[in-house]
């Protein structure tokens, strides 16, 4: 296993820093990339002039692949009624925060891979796009295939997966519930019936013959065994990777990840109208986890977001979104090139012991 | 490890049949522990005198060990308003098949763990007695180490874990989101905050010193040697138990679980009242699958027996009761004996293998 040229990824150690919008970095990226990992950037908040420019910082003088993820959703804009439902949930806390629900101003909203995001893809040509949410339109598929750019995706369900490998996935992301952030489900619509990683992913490796990453709830060498041992080819690590100093997190954020337990989180569709895994608080307890009345993804951002500043800036947690995973607990903060070699080398002592003691 | 013995369950092979109320029998029991596995029986269902039998039939010309499985809930009958509420709900469902509500007969009800049980145990002296929603009263643990019998309980969270080790267990059952059946919760409240295995399980290993124990999701070979390395000392597996000829389980459930993914069960209270998988049907989507109106466990399950019979009578998984676990796509059916001899070589030969391939 330690010789074992992970081709599909072009690195040397089977772990991909999870991208996670809002929250990555390229110095994050950059290390993990030192380290052998594939360093990784979210660019759904990003403009394509952000994109261009992280992939150079990222680049210079490292020589090491990138990968970009995009979300490929569709935007529907919610009608005036849903709106009014939305701010009638949202009330209670606008009151209670001192804030005025008619005074929210407009902020970027996580964009789908488009036209311009696909032209600056071409230009800057990363070694792997990844994308959440299904796939964009297979014309951009194909543009992306062209330029020989391998293209992974994320699957909550052995359907979903196979779909992905049926419109052109070079590999699958089996992504657990015990993952942060958002689910990537796209045919799966119960939020109910998400399969924990123990029971998706070596149904997803059954299923379909391109490599496996696993993610969700792998924070330790432990985890990076289990999933192999379970079929994964690697693994994709998101939250432990939060706890280094690269992450751009806010001070609060990174004190309730350090203290959060195995049973914190919960699925919520409150901040963005998308269901996805965040440290539950006040806010996701009052009026969640799971609402009826949030916008549609991404529209429900906008009028949490002044929800989410006011708490943050009186030193609570109360209103904050803080993605997180059900393993949090088990990643020891250090910075990220150290975190990536600490959790490979783990694993392969694990194995060569041959069964834990 | 292949030469460890594992002393904890006084069994050569690491794999427990979960104990599975209404499913379970003597027969898979003795065919678990023929393989050198721990065979069980779930007693919430039983009698004392069924009990009796039961533990002697095992027995017979056997010499290995039995655990015995009982729920430690409190009884609290419900009022005539929530009985009325909860017929209310139901009230659809009977209209559709044809059943009248008010003709419902009295059922026998899961029984906690009591004076009489607890007599039936210390004259029948299992080698194990585990218990799911915490434990029963302090003296009758007491009772039970006097005979020197080893007790284990569920846990679906770190607290749970280290209140059970507190209060005198001997092994911890950690039990993943993705199991089958009840869900064990005692101190934990939120369905929606329940960890899955991968996330749960090393956090509980890391937090008591007796040995852990592995369910939920675990179905194959690849699954114990992932619980391993995720240092469980054992696994706890039930669904596949389900698909051996030995499972008292109807016609038309056993079809259901040949051919459930993933994706295709939920975590419903409207059987029992408390949260439980099993394979989502039309009753589960369209009730719940958590209910605000179902009764108190365990008395919800006296007005849905009907429309489970209904239902299977007719030919129909609509409103029957189908526990299943995420995993069930994994376990090959095949005779219990096989199955574990089966499981256990699996497991061997991918540690020896050093690694997946």
């Amino acid at each position: 296993m330690e010789r074992q040229v992970w081709e599909f990824l072009g690195v040397e150690v089977p772990i991909v820093q999870a991208p996670m919008a809002g929250a990555d970095s390229v110095a994050l990226a950059r290390a993990v990339a030192k380290a052998g990992g594939l360093g990784s950037l979210a660019c759904a908040l990003l403009t394509p002039n952000h994109i261009r420019e992280a992939v150079r910082e990222f680049r210079a003088g490292l020589g090491k692949p990138i990968h970009l993820n995009f979300f490929s959703h569709t935007m529907v804009a919610p009608d005036a009624a849903a709106v009014e439902r939305w701010k009638g949930a949202l009330r209670p806390h606008y009151e209670r925060l001192g804030l005025d629900i008619e005074a929210v101003e407009e902020s970027r909203l996580r964009m789908p891979f488009d036209e311009e995001a696909c032209r600056v893809v071409e230009e800057v040509a990363p070694e792997i796009v990844s994308f959440h949410f299904g796939l964009p339109d297979g014309s951009f598929v194909e543009r992306l295939k062209r330029r020989r750019i391998k293209i992974f995706a994320s699957a909550t369900s052995v359907r979903e997966a196979k779909w992905l490998v049926a419109n052109g996935c070079d590999a699958v992301i089996a992504q657990g519930a015990e993952a942060g952030g958002h689910r990537a489900m796209f045919l799966e619509e119960h939020v109910a019936s998400q399969a924990g990683l123990f029971a998706l992913l070596p149904q997803v490796v059954d299923a379909v013959k391109v490599p496996v990453i696993a993610a969700g709830g792998v924070a330790d060498s432990r985890g990076i065994v289990a999933a192999l041992a379970l079929g994964a080819s690697a693994v994709q690590i998101g939250t432990a990777y939060l706890k280094t100093p690269e992450a751009k997190i806010s001070l609060l954020y990174r004190r309730a990840l350090d203290s959060a337990g195995e049973s914190d989180t919960a699925i919520t569709n409150l901040f963005s109208g998308r269901p996805a895994r965040g440290i539950a608080n006040r806010f996701v307890f009052q009026s969640g986890p799971m609402s009826d009345h949030a916008l549609a993804f991404p529209f429900a951002a906008t009028h949490v977001a002044p929800l989410r500043a006011a708490s943050e800036k009186a030193g609570s947690t109360d209103h904050m979104q803080m993605w997180a995973g059900q393993a949090a607990a088990l990643a020891r903060p250090m910075p990220a090139e150290e975190l990536t070699r600490t959790l490979w080398k783990g694993a392969l002592t694990l194995w060569k012991q041959g069964g834990p003691s």
